[in-house]
């Protein structure tokens, strides 16, 4: 990706030289998230183009570079050492520094400003770092987290970046046994939220989206009811989701919309003394109007913003995908596959909502 | 249950009068657990003998009292107004006062000195409170719950008071997505706990337990893995738990097993930084030893004692039932039925654990 | 107050027949809050005029009413028998009714649909309920709290509503140890929060706020900084917060203002992944307009809606005004007592803001 | 210190070379703390004997090494440049991984196998590593917090190592405002975390300890009770305790005594639902013995292992000491200094609890 609405071009590097710590891994596939539309679009600020896209990626090791100084190898995070012909995933999110404030007195590392993401805000000109490429170089320090035997490497990608990044928000959400979780947004990370919502031990799981295609996907994943904003107003869904609980409100709502107005809606959804997690706002789309009084304080609301992953997202992402992959077909959220050539059009489906979630196969 | 040791007897009873506020229940059934034996054996302190034992029950609604003098009828927990016919069950703790120092500053209501049980510390000689019986009065102030239509009754009593206690015990456990769970214990405790926690996510499910049936259930209903303490040490159940989590130990430990021996053997099976919820030491069965060093403080442990559950819990575990019955085919959990002629037969069979469930249909 | 903006009236009325469990106050005093000046303008919702304003009264006990039923005589929070001559204060929130979905499941009492308030929701057509009265009419179920020897009751009511208030904002807001707090709003219920602040080990409290005579209170009851807004745009605000902080920002920002613009303002003052709990919107003032990426997402950041008290917050603030009375001279709070004659007087210098705290001392 | 029970010697060291990222410090002073007497005594494995003590410790900054690779110069905690000249202290815990399950996965990073100690895990033979030093070599890496220009460096040595420690056991007691806190043991920490507690609101603090000077240090910073155990029975405290807190027990104790029949003891102290840190078990010294059913099921019993502490606790109990000083007069704490030919008189002192707190003044 040369830079914002230029078209993606294929390009040659030369043999990465592994330094001590370092991995190449031979990409086996890498998703293409609502990220690389906005990637694309020159939404986010800060972006070092030339990048290569693909941020969450699954790879098979190729080749480990020698051991540091104090003579360690490449370790996953469970601290085994890792070896040539494993399977493995990695954090795209790579340099926290673990010692700025954010790290330590915060514990809040997902706000680290020493964190680069693969893929993102690291540059096509300093290697090859992100996952739409036939080999990704894997910096000493990226935490590593092989794929369990049985969970296939599809499997595992059809949640893609959506996957971690809902586990951190339905954590968030702190859902109790039988609550009622209303979910906006039916993309991946909507998607995976009403999953996970479900291995909370949801007592009910609404999701508010569009479009159809994407709501079927909801229903087939467990969802108990689905509401279509294309052809409800706010009000209407209001009363819907009331009707739901008996007057109340959803116990906990997580929003995967992007779009600001939905936030104060989610409010108005929630019921007094409820939870909100706001996970879907992305980029900046501008302000919402809110009513302090009854939306919040009288409403006695608690509400979260949920920004980035952290490594134990994405490894508690793999182990929920791999113990519950026969209660969720996770690769039924594949709508489709492209080659590295096919990389502009699974860039423009991806933006037209025309899949639910799409791969680069090199 | 006319006192410790003595035969079951059977006895007729007047008509109740209904108060304003009262319910008058035609039973469908009603569990026989653990408690139910220790009432038999004399084991726990302050129960007014004679009793009608059955605490966790269901029944159709046969008769509401009149009016309170505020003019409110029998409401469920929602607020609804109840009716001749429906299905119900109900809190047994009846009588939490609201008013005392844990109902109201201390928000611990389990702890509510004013707390008086159905089938456990109600006497028979105020009348029908107790389960094993044909009706069943509920006092003005009992909370009451309709089982949704989808849930079968049975299906809700297979879980008996082991659900209720199990959620509030797996609540306290905090369960992150993809950790690793042991259960102590196969009882019906163990066996609710074991499904809960598969219903928080967790990554894999160990029940430590016996004899070889009840553990065979804790499987079909999705265990990953099965210990039997009939034929392992503590040091292999030890060695196979760090085995199984790459040397930590489990993330989250339950207790469900009575023995006091089993709770410093589940601190050591615990992680560092582990949490041990110890729900199971329901009645005095002596000291156990334990080194405050290596168990508890070097190992960052955080322990629960879990006692008793609320209304919340009850409300809870009915959602929860009815939403994931499919998944769950609970009335596997029954052993068999008794009539209230065989009362005597079912106490018997589960001091023996010869059944995992039993119910009392009158 | 017989009605929305009309003068106060002094009636007179017949002396109360205690019911079984209640008891008289001859009252020491009662405050004058924010909330009396929004019951005068007619600005809350289901007011039942006349009424007698005071909530948050001090009484000495006149008269106890008989025993009810059960032999029970009326008790103080602790389980205590109450004496006649005690003096005590009492929570004017009553009839929590500890059954519905709110008190059991939601675990969220001040959000219970059937409680009523002394002085703002109980009516004087019904009796002596409220504390700008010679006497005060406590019914059965009315939680009481004595104050201790050491905590004379001027101090007490010098905190008034705003003391359990700002309590349970504190306690929501989380403070760790060395936190840079910034509380917005410098009325009663700021300044409590403010002092309380720094009993939860505050690293700095900076209140933001007016007029002059309030900040400088705050600085005498140990604010490390405060700010005017009389003098001060919202862009400065921010960068006096960020300065002293850094560049991050507040650690925990607690809202107590009732306008709505100060709402998006205090999330912006507060720092990523840092927490603002909204208590000061008591009244429907409009809307405000923040940006979900900027304000919330992207800045991790934790929002809490804080709504009423409950009888543990009014219970823990007796104990912290008692304990602490040394390093906080609660007392000088007091602008001003007036007699029950000058309560019009009192509620004109309250809503004027001429004064912290008016009491009315029948 | 050569070795376990070998008198202490007095060496010379090279001049350090800094390595980049490296600060050397001049040695203001160093704590002598109950671990340096373990250390002593060979009570602690792992030791890399001879070792420099001294883990907590103040200097100015005398010489700073040379930017990284990266162009970067060594920063303190909120990342700002540190200057030759500056008053800092340091995390003695060096070399956290950030990269391990217990850093990212479980975040538990006191539970990291990487981590090593200045003056305990750190050998004299690779430098500079301790406090009872004329200078101290700070590895790259090492976590710098510069005191407050408003604390005096010894009044931060005053608490040592107890104040972090005590900050952290505080902070997992999650005091409410009002709760009745028991101490047990009125050593550094106890002491310290006696202080702590009033700075979370509690509403009575009462130190269970000995001898007489250090419950009379306790007295004097506040402790509204002390209890001496040389004179009393664990029977007497439990009835003193009840006496104290209308018969429920302590709302949060902790244990900070190093005895591990105290775990029991305090177990037992503690209120239904009430809280129980456990930190000062530092050293294996035994078994102990206690009820699961009535000391920990049926109490409802929250037990919280606190091991170590990391860069936030150190920073917050700097700017904590800063911000309460004038509240809390430190230096009273230190009953006496020693020169570094005196360190060996300073650790019999410290082994005989002749002293609070001694400092070692190179």
């Amino acid at each position: 990706m040369p830079g914002p609405e230029a078209p993606l071009e294929r390009r040659e590097f030369s043999w990465p030289e592994l330094e001590p710590g370092a991995i190449l891994l031979r990409t086996l596939g890498s998703e293409v998230c609502g990220t690389d539309t906005h990637l694309w679009k020159g939404q986010l600020a800060g972006v070092p183009y030339p990048i290569i896209p693909g941020h969450v990626s699954v790879g098979r090791i190729a080749a480990l570079g020698p051991a540091d100084a104090t003579g360690k190898v490449p370790e996953d995070v469970s601290g085994a050492p890792l070896e040539v012909g494993q399977v493995v995933t990695f954090l795209d999110v790579y340099g926290t520094c673990g010692r700025c404030w954010y790290c330590t007195v915060g514990h809040a590392t997902t706000r680290c400003p020493a964190r680069k993401v693969y893929g993102v805000t690291l540059s096509a000109d300093d290697g090859l770092l992100g996952g739409w490429a036939e080999y990704i170089h894997l910096r000493p320090g990226v935490h590593v987290i092989p794929l369990p035997d049985e969970l296939d490497w599809r499997a595992f990608l059809s949640g893609g970046c959506g996957m971690p990044t809902a586990l951190h928000a339905v954590t968030l959400g702190e859902i109790a046994f039988g609550d009622t979780v209303v979910i906006q947004g039916a993309g991946p990370v909507g998607q995976c939220a009403a999953v996970l919502a479900q291995l909370r031990g949801a007592g009910s799981v609404i999701v508010i989206g569009g479009p159809k295609a994407r709501l079927d996907a909801a229903t087939r994943f467990g969802a108990d009811a689905v509401i279509d904003i294309g052809t409800t107003t706010p009000a209407a869904r209001h009363a819907a989701i009331l009707e739901a609980t008996g007057g109340r409100g959803a116990d906990v709502t997580i929003e995967a919309t992007g779009v600001p107005s939905a936030v104060p809606e989610g409010m108005r959804l929630t019921r007094d003394a409820g939870r909100y997690v706001v996970v879907g706002q992305y980029t900046n789309a501008g302000e919402a109007a809110f009513n302090p009084h009854l939306d919040l304080n009288q409403k006695h609301l608690d509400i979260r913003g949920c920004w980035g992953s952290d490594v134990g997202h994405m490894y508690r992402a793999v182990q929920v995908m791999a113990r519950y992959r026969r209660q969720f077909p996770w690769t039924d959220l594949i709508s489709r596959e492209y080659g590295l050539d096919e990389a502009q059009t699974a860039l423009e489906d991806v933006a037209a909502q025309r899949v639910v979630k799409a791969l680069i196969v090199p």
